[in-house]
């Protein structure tokens, strides 16, 4: 198999220090592939840039609606967050509607994902529970779900409890594609993450900012979640978050959704298309690199700092920046916008 | 120009997450290359894994001696070390004999490397000083350097001072190379870093561990620092890190170093042999993954579960493991040991 081509670069001083291969591709919501870079049939696992599908079965129940969630704690369930005070804060709001306490969370527990918020802990004597997990929100959510279809809370990450049936057959309807038979693993968080070609995960995207292409029962969800995160941006991930600061320049035009391993992918409803990168050295730094410089090309503007962000020292001194390798990306130009 | 190969891959389940590309060359101290992989002419910022370099000049002029460091205080002038007790109170006994205070230490300033180092620091409600700075060992070698020779100690991180002249000179000479007209910038502790060929610095290192080879003037002090750092290994990185747990297993025979940006060296008297490993995606477990593989071939055998990394998720679940591609070292057999 060839090499997919250097999407991104490290330069430190004059020369090139890394070089981060990787795939990327452009799904309209019709399914038609308008752009790819790299072997984009590749299995790839979504990790937590699947989080909005994860959602989508707990809204469309009719859940959301029962407990009363927020537009902020929506946001929550579609989050990989800093777990700074505004996060854990929202997860434990939500847990506290459902009548739960923290220890039902069952995605384990680590420091805050945020240097500051860890330190802030710290400060406070304190150590981390389930709620500072980047994922309690999305494991509320799952509770959510359980309890409104009467199911058994407990063992919900496990891939056959009914919660985990519900999200696969929705990545699988969404998504256009079948995961029985796919690659498996649980995740960071401990659900599972089955792989899937990088192209329909850019298709599912597409379609959850084009709603009317998803199947029925998940429109209506779709369109809340959707209003919810590029409402609420900051709960999606948090401050100094390339998500939530590019969801917060471009408004309510994308929404963006980071995955561990360095996946991104980003749904453009102006354009009914959805965008899925995947770096092959796993650097979340370098797909952030790659998404910008694709959706400058597409004529969604990132501000000029994220084009080629700058390294700095421990004392501040320039050493160097990243930068998108124009060669991969020239091919990719303004699509035609939704008429 | 072609792709260096693929050295080291990230599993997941049972599919390949992320791929890890790089390359590697093992020189003996004569110069004669006994094995590569990948393009090893590239120009490389060999980074942190040059700091025995940094710390020889200083050795060699007699100020170690007259400063009366010990083994764990020499150990450490060669150290990216977790900002533990042990690293952070031998920094300040260093500065102690040079009649200096931690603010003479120009590398900056950041939270400990190891996470439970730095909550440790934050429950004790403090925050970071220059001596839990990873390089603070070596920036303390830099400033006895500057004072045994009655230069300035201030501005001594500045590429013009006799500090960091001297060094260059010493890195030339010691790996036979030119780094006039190098590609140059300051490093994360603002000394310079110059690039230079891959088997430059594999070379430099197999000297360092053969100093007959080596230039007269460095030769008494390569022993003397080789001699520190295998006997101090937790001073050089710390707990849970791959250079120091490993060079307490294979005891003296062995002096490794990591470097940012995914760049491993190891000295290897035994063999006369140095070891430099630069992977192109700048990722440091891959290049612990790819340092293993080599180390296990070379006869220098380290430990099992070091071999295929297990990852663990927040709740200790198994998801996966790193692993050396065997094709890419598959060339590489035991070398003759030292007559």
């Amino acid at each position: 198999m060839s090499a997919n081509p250097v999407l991104v670069e490290v330069v430190r001083g004059d020369a090139v220090e890394s070089t981060h291969r990787g795939r990327a591709v452009i799904v309209r919501s019709s399914g038609e592939t308008l752009w790819s870079v790299g072997d984009v049939n590749t299995l790839t696992y979504p990790r937590s840039s699947i989080k909005a599908f994860q959602a989508l079965p707990m809204v469309a129940s009719g859940a959301a609606k029962a407990f009363g969630f927020t537009p902020a704690e929506l946001a929550l369930t579609c989050a990989s967050h800093n777990g700074e005070a505004m996060h854990t804060e929202t997860a434990l709001t939500m847990l506290a509607k459902l009548n739960l306490d923290e220890p039902a969370l069952e995605c384990g527990q680590h420091w805050p994902m945020q240097q500051q918020a860890l330190v802030d802990l710290a400060w406070q004597q304190q150590t981390p529970g389930a709620r500072h997990n980047n994922c309690s929100g999305k494991h509320a959510g799952m509770l959510a779900l359980a309890q409104h279809m009467g199911w058994e809370t407990r063992g919900y990450i496990e891939v056959d409890h009914p919660v985990q049936v519900a999200i696969r057959e929705c990545i699988e309807s969404c998504c256009d594609t079948r995961l029985e038979g796919m690659p498996i693993a649980p995740d960071g968080c401990s659900v599972p993450t089955w792989a899937m070609p990088l192209k329909n995960l850019a298709l599912g995207f597409a379609r959850f900012g084009d709603p009317d292409q998803l199947p029925a029962m998940y429109q209506q969800a779709a369109m809340q979640l959707y209003d919810a995160v590029v409402s609420e941006p900051m709960m999606v991930a948090g401050t100094g978050r390339y998500c939530s600061e590019v969801m917060a320049e471009l408004k309510d035009r994308a929404f963006l959704k980071v995955g561990a391993e360095g996946v991104y992918i980003a749904a453009i409803p102006e354009l009914n298309a959805g965008i899925a990168v995947k770096m092959d050295t796993g650097s979340a730094p370098a797909a952030e690199t790659a998404l910008t410089a694709i959706l400058n090309r597409l004529g969604l503007p990132v501000s000029e700092m994220r084009r080629a962000p700058e390294i700095r020292n421990w004392n501040q001194r320039l050493t160097g920046h990243w930068r998108a390798v124009d060669d991969s990306f020239s091919s990719l130009s303004p699509l035609p916008r939704r008429g």
